[in-house]
């Protein structure tokens, strides 16, 4: 008798979806047969698998593999233990074709933050009815093992915390305008043409990718119910190398940042532009990589760093979650089941922050005074302030204030016309503590 | 039918060891026990715990549980499910305990990184010819789920290296002598009043326990069997305040660094100082944090930081490893049967690095030269050199090669006498690339 079954059966995967992470799948299975055997104790195989055109030239071998052109077709297949969903999109094929793989009694390994940020409740509630299960590491920051680490690592610790930079391309986008000193909108171009966006880039630069991403996240770290429509979304188009410039100059740097937490109020989560200190892991943090920061109360601040999407990084987790399959991990979705995710409140930045704010002045004396007045007045202290030399009638201002509330500097901006002194609109930014 | 085993027996603990760590366990459990209960579907209950002194005054309420005396009683228990070996130590009660836990239908879960990297092989071929498993995430790391990424997520990788900065105590050191300008003798004498180092100290600033370690990583991460014994070991008693400023004026920190890889001519196990460039993750480490670098094939480099030690981290490892053993994942001990483990041929610092040497240089006109033609006369050419400004009659000069070998230093390095410039024993650190 053995630890491992080192004499169970093959176990056949039905890959739905050929484009980089498919193929980059179907690959590792190739290169890799020895090694999984001996690491699952089990023969992993490809029986089928199905893409939108068989015509077109990939760059695998699939001469021995049974073809289906409809997904759910592939999904219902008796000669599969495994379906996995490398299609994408939150409803039609992707939707029906796990659905149908569930009813037929069959695991899922899935890469589709999109249909599990939507439905991932519902899909959970089927797999645990079934007795099957659904596993998505590839689909929050690619190769970074985040989930296995909460779930799973993570298993005695209650959450404090989760942050993440998740979407690499914003990252590239902001690393990029700080480099080059490129306004947002010629990087945005660069990236469109070097392909780093998707066909709808505000999925990308709109936060939507990354917010998927955070909500699933947060569903395991806090027991509940996964709640992507509560997420506080707000993208990086706004970011100007002003303040990307100037945050530097106070010591940050500008990320797209998620963050999780449960607070008195209720579960906050955000996708937002946020400051972080330029030494921190999360502000040391350039280009296209992710990062994952898991607070618990028991093993303080885990930091996760690696890449977070491409062919290999991505074919890696959808890996790892067969090789657990093959070794009989059997987990409920979002770590505990479905019935117990509890319902939670949706709170918006509750949690107390420092904020950057950067405000032009009109060029006239008392103008600091007025401004200095109308935060005090909405009970916000101010921690730090630059003025810069200017050229023309507006001179840019810049606060770090002490901890205070988004509604507090919601408010503050609000009186902010009535002083007569401030032009346009103020950019504000909360710090997220580190 | 479920997923998850809601109904299952709970499982029942018997921890050995009341230390810092064994006391962080028995308050996870007793404070997270419906949290536990709810992700592993099990109840987790501790049963009977044993340590050297039961009138110690510890910082937990141990009333609930049957006291032993001796662990080897404790593991032998007919109402224990998991033995939880906290003790350490690689012969003795840990060891006579650990196999009595096995021998008698026990799962092991330790902190124990000696015994495992002296008995390692043996224990694992006992668990698993028994159907035991051992799992050991708290022995490398503390908090940082190395282990599972490299076992579990890394599944479908072939590992290219493993590095990492695995012994806090070193980090510290060597952080509080670059930040204090102060002498490695009187950083080592304050982390000694500070409890930060082991009763043997060398098991710190020697490299052992972090070689231990490494060893561990070595075996998950190339299906080899653990040879400790095999790792190249050098602490970091040799480290002067010079080398550190000197490598940070070149732009490098140096790091008690560990690093497994396979070569060509085998297995590379090395626990050395080495520089690694100051913008790195490793570089940017700083204090007692760990830090766990591990690369595979698909997924390219993976960072994992973390609290090394302490009894929160280190507790929530032991938790983590116990959740898994509650949701019924059973694993072999190393990743593959111990069988299938082989036999690696040491191979020590085979792969080509640049290293940093300082030289102390007689005030000689050609001194320079002479050095020069010596490296050159090894193969080695020098890519930056810097001389510094000098009181007395010898001149400090630094140089980082380009490539070469450890053969190649030390052989130039056993010719530099012949120079008759050459002032004391030059230092030699290889230049980790990343």
């Amino acid at each position: 008798m053995s630890a491992q079954r080192s004499t169970g059966p093959a176990l056949r995967l039905g890959i739905a979806g050929l484009g980089t992470v498919g193929i980059g799948v179907v690959k590792i299975v190739q290169r890799h047969a020895d090694l999984l055997a001996a690491r699952t104790g089990r023969k992993v195989e490809i029986t089928a698998v199905c893409a939108r055109d068989r015509n077109k030239n990939r760059d695998a071998d699939l001469s021995g593999y049974a073809w289906e052109s409809d997904a759910v077709d592939l999904a219902k297949r008796e000669d599969i233990d495994v379906f996995v969903e490398l299609m994408g999109g939150h409803e039609g094929v992707a939707k029906d074709a796990t659905e149908a793989a569930l009813a037929s009694g069959k695991d899922v390994v899935t890469a589709n933050k999109s249909l599990l940020a939507h439905h991932g409740q519902a899909l959970a509630e089927m797999a645990e009815s079934l007795g099957r299960v659904i596993r998505f590491e590839a689909a929050v920051a690619g190769g970074i093992p985040c989930i296995k680490a909460l779930t799973e690592s993570m298993a005695g610790n209650q959450i404090r915390r989760v942050m993440g930079v998740m979407n690499g391309t914003c990252n590239y986008i902001l690393t990029r305008m700080e480099d080059a000193g490129l306004p947002y909108a010629t990087v945005f171009e660069e990236a469109r043409q070097l392909g780093y966006l998707e066909a709808d880039p505000n999925l990308d630069v709109g936060g939507i990718d990354a917010g998927h991403k955070l909500s699933l996240l947060a569903s395991i770290a806090f027991g509940t119910k996964v709640a992507f429509h509560d997420v506080q979304l707000e993208g990086i188009g706004r970011i100007s190398i002003d303040d990307i410039r100037r945050a530097g100059d106070m010591g940050y740097k500008i990320k797209l940042l998620g963050v999780a937490q449960m607070t008195g109020r209720g579960l906050e989560q955000r996708m937002t532009p946020c400051l972080v200190p330029a030494t921190s892991p999360l502000g040391q943090l350039s280009g296209g990589t992710n990062m994952v920061v898991v607070e618990g109360d028991s093993v303080g601040q885990i930091v996760l760093r690696g890449a977070g999407a491409g062919e290999g990084p991505t074919a890696s987790a959808v890996m790892g979650d067969v090789a657990d399959i093959a070794r009989g991990l059997r987990l409920s979705t979002f770590g505990i089941p479905a019935s117990q995710l509890t319902e939670a409140t949706a709170a918006v930045a509750t949690a107390p922050a420092s904020y950057y704010l950067r405000i032009n002045l009109s060029d006239k004396p008392g103008a600091l005074a007025k401004v200095a007045q109308a935060l005090g007045n909405a009970g916000i202290s101010i921690s730090r302030m630059r003025q810069y030399g200017h050229a023309d009638s507006a001179a840019p201002v810049l606060i770090v204030t002490h901890k205070t509330t988004s509604d507090a500097i919601e408010h503050a901006i609000a009186t902010f016309p009535q002083t007569g002194v401030v032009q346009g609109d103020p950019v504000a930014l909360r710090i997220e503590d580190l």
